[in-house]
């Protein structure tokens, strides 16, 4: 039977590009779906506000629907969000489903695989600790291949590496830049930049000059992403603002200055610093870059219900070194729907 | 009166060129005493065992030599290490006070400010937090210049504003590069430190490739280190060897490729990873450098105990963001001697 559905603010901020690479990929399209539930239950924002996270509710709010009966395509909820091509029966989707829409918080489980293969293009497989030997990085590579992660996130110096492992797959060459501190001149990581492409990389997570978003000079902040952009070519950019070190004022000042200077995804944390992900981070930056571009939680997303609390906060992105667990943790669906 | 001495096996360990600095700059050269201590005393060696440190112990006994009566000079005791220029009195010399040899450890002081003058200039004084402001960096150069320290250690990204800040002082600058991870091409760290160098920096700390030495491809560790030392010109080379993420034999195989590298100095720890200096590495890293090479303690050393600790084992640099507490904590000198 078609499972009673729903999916939060990712729905109306999957970038352009990702919808395009789902359909390209024959990926079913669940992570487009704003909001699927049965007949005559609550609005979104009542959800939203269920969960007792206030900017979590706020992010939600701003694109919140009106609950549509059971069976509704996903045209017929999708204004305002990028439209897929065709219309797919949610009969057909396979999506995160939360079995109690009044318990919207502690139950949500993955379906069944084609679920975690959904999830599993939302996973940067990563692997930063410097002392990674190739071993170790080539059993991401090849768990990246076995769950069709979108991507292995590396330090540069493993990407020439990391472009042979992942040859003739769809998985993406991931490398961060000026990674963890953020703290080098512009050209450096320009330079950093050019050297991971030219070796293999098809996207980029550069930390921004931190110190300098602190003291004002955004200027600096903006012209430090505009070199990553320029080195990056084609290449998809993500800027990591360190979340953690940051008040809600630099968080949004990070994310404008990140759209002003053409990054494709922001990204809450390093891993390497005082802390990582939090939904309330991930739903601000949403709030600010709005649906266009993408948002990427990272660091200490490990479990299942990490995962799910991020996407529902407003990340299409997951950044871990457990997406094993994520797309493995399925938790059978009751028979109770 | 004439101090009672004790500075153990830095005498052995200081680089040519850091005396000749100290000639240079006049700076009393009381690094270099091996050992000078009242008549009759223990030897070295036994002073060292008595620390109950037995990898430090062994470090200090390579050098051993026998107490040498009071008014000794430099001269009398400075066999197999680098000569000084002429002949300094102890009488005239100030220098670490042990002010009761049978208890080493607990009750090493500054004897005075002329002590902690010659500390200073084995501090780097470090400022590497990703989020460091320029007022935050200023104020680590004042306290550079005001307290004589020997460099002021920063990410390269501040290395023009440092450079600026100390000009016509004796403090050099110092930058971090491939910081701290050290897990970028070898190329890219060069470019990073020859950014470093044309803005002004006099010092060059790198991190070394640690997955490629932990998977033992040495040579191209050792490429890595060579790849810098040609970016350097004639700037001091320190490699970070990172110490916490290594067994022993991986500590003597980075301290071997760096000496093969032309570093002129091996460096503990970045302080961003899962430990700092121990004095057990200190002593295991000097052992393998020789005397020639300078060996840098960095990473939790943050008490006058801590230093003196560090230096007795072995290192002549420490890199630390307490400098101050350091050669301000000066206890009083026991009116007992």
């Amino acid at each position: 039977m078609a499972a009673l559905l729903e999916i939060q603010p990712i729905a109306g901020s999957i970038p352009r590009p990702a919808i395009d690479d789902m359909a390209a990929q024959q990926i079913q399209p669940c992570a487009a779906i704003r909001q699927v539930a049965p007949e005559g239950h609550r609005r979104h924002t009542e959800c939203a506000r269920s969960i007792d996270q206030p900017e979590r509710a706020v992010a939600a709010g701003q694109h919140a629907q009106p609950l549509q009966p059971h069976g509704t395509t996903i045209d017929g909820i999708a204004s305002g969000i990028p439209r897929l091509n065709g219309r797919v029966d949610v009969d057909q989707l396979h999506v995160t489903i939360i079995p109690n829409v009044n318990n919207l918080t502690r139950t949500a489980v993955m379906s069944d695989a084609v679920s975690g293969a959904a999830l599993a293009l939302m996973i940067d497989h990563t692997i930063l600790k410097p002392d990674a030997t190739r071993a170790q990085v080539r059993t991401f590579c090849d768990e990246a291949r076995q769950h069709g992660f979108r991507s292995v996130c590396v330090n540069s110096v493993h990407v020439p590496f990391v472009a042979d492992q992942l040859r003739g797959s769809d998985v993406r060459v991931c490398s961060v830049v000026g990674f963890p501190l953020g703290a080098m001149p512009a050209a450096v990581k320009a330079a950093e930049t050019r050297a991971a492409i030219e070796a293999g990389a098809q996207e980029i997570d550069m930390v921004i000059q931190i110190g300098a978003l602190k003291e004002g000079r955004l200027d600096d902040v903006r012209d430090d992403i505009a070199a990553v952009r320029e080195a990056c070519g084609g290449a998809v950019l993500k800027v990591i603002i360190e979340t953690c070190l940051l008040n809600d004022q630099e968080k949004r000042d990070a994310c404008r200055l990140s759209v002003e200077a053409g990054a494709d995804f922001v990204k809450t944390s390093t891993g390497f610093s005082t802390g990582g992900a939090t939904t309330e981070d991930v739903a601000l930056m949403r709030g600010v870059v709005g649906p266009d571009l993408g948002v990427k939680a990272s660091g200490g997303v490990r479990t299942i219900e990490a995962a799910h609390a991020m996407i529902a906060a407003g990340a299409n992105r997951i950044g871990t070194s457990s997406g094993i667990a994520l797309v493995t943790q399925t938790a059978p669906v009751a028979g109770s729907y």
